[in-house]
């Protein structure tokens, strides 16, 4: 016997008199199974998505200028950082109001409490629960940081993070995911295209509108190219969010612990695949067909708008669903992006696009597939959310704008943020200038 | 309770009476469990085989030079999304005949059918096994990619994918692991050594052989150096690989729901890491004793022909035989480059002996550890297999060839294919040129 | 019926009468679920701590100066292999004495012997522990890489790994989880703050104490930055080593098979992931504190010290428990980095405060949450460990460096490992020089 099993073991028996089970709780009964395949499901989900958070960090180091990636790295771990801890600190408490308090308050135990009960009802832990949910929060944030790259400073968009992820998306996620008056209005949001991706875009396009464009971006009504420094890492991040994707969608079915649940699981992950193919494939011959060249960055945006759109009903399509929804979504993603030049709203790695209109087509078009489902509801859940998102969140921008300021001097933009802002260059060997 | 267990829930009873199962359903009985576990595996190994396609994408990547990565990017991502249409539109039903349409044609369901039967015959989700068979036919194509960089056209390349994912694969496939003649033969190919492996091999060596190799490599007799642009990239690309073959071989055990199926796919990541390990310590020691120093990019390459090598038999061997087994692919790949080489056949990543030469090895030596197959068997399947893979790939090779041209312009190649396909650089700001 | 899976039941039915069991055995019973579910846990915990591998290597190779990347990256990937090879050659059998060859000597199947008793014992696979143990036995070895980097000979390196993980690593590790004295003395380390991370800092700090610092470092009293080549690559490497953490501790637990399991996994998943997040947080405003802006690099650090922390009790502390553990070892980072360099102790990425210092920390910890344990026997387990691994690590340094040397010529290190040792640049047309 290895010994390691043996400090576990000890730790289980010395709970067994609270817990009001036999000793014999080491070895699975029938009736614990499904406990510990719903489980499973969100840790497993759940690390799939925190590796999301990586994935926005390459993607968005890969898309910004040299000058401004150390900037972009050290926001996307920090957002994460804080989301993980608001999250805890508020937000999971104000998402899920029905459970009051099911973390315990602020210092006790997120362990599973009533042990038999769970077992009764076919649960799942609680900490596996808080773990997963956690994650939809940090994505939520993660979309954001991309738009407003390049410009904006380091401390404010830190501080928009912690009331995005502590307030902003647990209330909006509350009405639908916590039994809230989007969900009893029959609103129908899978895996969250609204509720963390529009919602993300949305904040994200509040944040643009009042940091302006960057230096340089329009001028005498051209849109100036400021082309990604490194696309290999744009490309790896879009693996790492496509690979992600697969807990995102999968872990939202919230059980595995019966055949049907499991089945449900796997026409998710196979849907989920085939949408992001679909947007890859689009964005592909559309950009071929109206430039006369493959856009790489908009052949990896539309795999991940297909991957948003897929994300509001996963389950109910057919592959051949998820395929033109998908595709659906590389299109869109490639009439946006110069959409939004036009309107000079500079989106520094396409995340609007991507998450905010790819999020609204994929919110829509769920009552194709999904009985009992409404465009007017599909609609009305994404205005709620949208407008609640969107005001707060200006409201939020410009306080900091008022307050602290939110961008940073005209030289420290031209010199780039590296430097200005951190002192620490990302590649300090390579950068021509 | 969380509200978002609502939405799946409630798509679940609503199921129930066509699926002919109780309300309580959503509990798994012990029946069901093996079910489960099957599905879960296959998931599991499906997300870490999608995994490998980026380990593909990094590792080309980063074997190129750079004024070619971000074609060799966009090969990467764009022929896995081909691959992912092929394969439902096509490949899949003629792979497994005696599943005429499981995935319901076009435009039906890939949803388990009859779940009851299901359950009872111990099985598993449709969806998961197309998942996970979907990957097989994705890394198939992403082998090719590799040995074709930095000279072949885009959209020829696109549409050979298409044919290779589409038909080529799923024929030769069916042979085996569509209960096919090769299975009624004998053959063994677990994971698929020459299925998967050698196969995507003999389809690049078509390639090179009529593609010729790049402007400068052969000159009077001698080899001229390429050296890749970015190691740390094709260092990833080698682990992502490797964690992604844990996936590929262990889930191709196709069960986990019983002990000795459990037991088995342990044996099975245990063996792969063993050989992996061989390989890349044999490529280490033979490259320091034939070079006096190591190379890093044979250490890589014999770590993935340690983990080709293993992939046809990956549970019967013991630790010391997964072992030895790698190491003799490490070892292959050490001659292997430089005899392409000689044999002036441009091989830019070392696919050809990574993926074939090791592929044969590992094929050959199946029956020294599992009873009931023999070598002239394997040599049979091998050859057949290879015979037909590189016929039929050279025959559209040498119809695009005729038709729209595979290869760039002279100019176009020395600019490099970035610049001249995609008129997008990889690292703007970095390059030397 | 996919005929793919024909094969491994081939196999398995072959197996039956050996193992004394009935035909049906490829069907899940409830009295296996648990040994699944267990061994499950092994592969899944497993495959992610050998993803730490690749955390390591793309952390060291973004923190080191493009001169020497190659050769991190090779140290990276050999050590592993090497790794690999001898924890099964030696490793595995001295570690668990008590198991006595497990895995049948050398040449010996690693399959679960007798699983009749294994399932009735509620067991794991044999196989699964060994993959999931030598995981633990190559992080240690990792952690020692990156201290010595950008001056150490390669082949020297290598041999200490065969040492460490061959021997130092299994005996220090065989005293608590080998079911040693130090476990019959009441020490509790749980995932190896102690036995992996500060053991991997005392074998680092053995070698920066012989090796002596890289010239110029330390320079007429003042420390000379010599500042990493790049910070995407260490930030990637920062993300997959938190990513990996979750199996590293999570499958600590070592047992799934039971709801309390479960849920014992799930807090360790949520209280692993609050700790690095309070690491970096923690971290990010000291920084800005002392220095008035955000050090990445400490932000980084501060959350791989925050995980190091959680890593000896990450089930029994709640979540803020998990929250101010890890940010001690944020806060630790920050003063130990230029605490060492004021000591000329030169570890170019930080790994002896990340792994050791913060390994203390968390180590000294334990008791605050864990009952049954006492500070003063984690003192003595902490100092035992220490004491053994250092000592025996400056023997085996000492005499590595009186016979074949341990540092390359200054020439060699001035001009870089990557041409002087390996001959091959790893960004050849990216450096400035």
């Amino acid at each position: 016997m290895k010994s390691r099993i043996l400090l576990p073991l000890a730790a289980t028996v010395a709970l067994l008199p609270t817990l009001g089970l036999a000793q014999d709780a080491e070895f699975a009964s029938a009736s614990e199974t499904a406990f510990i395949f719903n489980t499973l499901l969100f840790l497993i989900g759940g690390f799939l998505v925190f590796w999301m958070a990586a994935g926005f960090a390459m993607l968005e180091a890969g898309l910004v200028r040299s000058k401004n990636v150390t900037t972009q790295l050290t926001k996307n771990i920090a957002l994460f950082a804080l989301a993980a801890i608001m999250y805890w600190l508020v937000g999971y408490n104000i998402m899920y109001p029905g459970d009051a308090w099911i973390i315990q308050g602020w210092f006790g135990t997120i362990g599973t409490k009533d042990i038999k009960t769970a077992i009764d009802a076919g649960g799942y832990s609680n900490a596996s629960d808080f773990f997963f949910q956690l994650m939809f929060c940090a994505t939520t944030a993660s979309i954001v940081s991309g738009t407003l790259a390049e410009r904006i400073k380091l401390w404010p968009f830190l501080i928009f993070t912690v009331v995005l992820t502590g307030f902003i998306y647990p209330i909006e996620a509350s009405w639908q995911w916590g039994a809230g008056w989007l969900s009893e209005a029959g609103f129908s949001d899978f895996a969250g295209s609204t509720l963390v991706h529009a919602a993300g875009g949305f904040a994200a396009l509040a944040g643009a509108l009042i940091l302006g464009p960057r230096i340089g971006k329009y001028k005498d009504g051209r849109v100036m190219p400021m082309q990604g420094s490194n696309l290999p890492l744009a490309t790896l991040g879009t693996f790492i969010l496509w690979l992600g994707w697969f807990g995102f969608n999968g872990g939202s079915q919230l059980a595995l612990g019966s055949m049907i649940d499991a089945d449900a699981v796997a026409q998710i992950f196979a849907n989920t695949n085939m949408a992001a193919a679909g947007g890859a494939v689009a964005a592909m011959i559309l950009t071929q067909i109206l430039y006369k060249k493959i856009d790489l960055t908009m052949l990896l945006n539309g795999a991940l708008a297909g991957l948003v759109s897929i994300t509001a009903g996963p389950l109910d399509p057919t592959l051949f669903g998820a395929l033109w929804i998908g595709a659906v979504g590389g299109v869109i993603v490639v009439f946006a992006v110069p959409f939004l030049d036009k309107l000079k709203i500079d989106d520094v790695v396409g995340a609007i696009p991507v998450h905010l209109i790819a999020g609204f087509w994929g919110t829509l078009v769920v009552p194709v597939y999904t009985e009992g489902t409404s465009f007017v509801t599909q609609i009305i859940g994404f205005a709620s959310i949208g407008a609640f998102v969107f005001i707060v969140s200006a409201v939020v921008w410009m306080i900091l704008k008022v307050t602290m300021g939110i961008r940073v001097s005209e030289e420290a933009e031209i010199a780039g943020l590296d430097v200005s802002e951190l002192g620490m260059e990302a590649y300090p060997e390579f950068s021509k200038s």
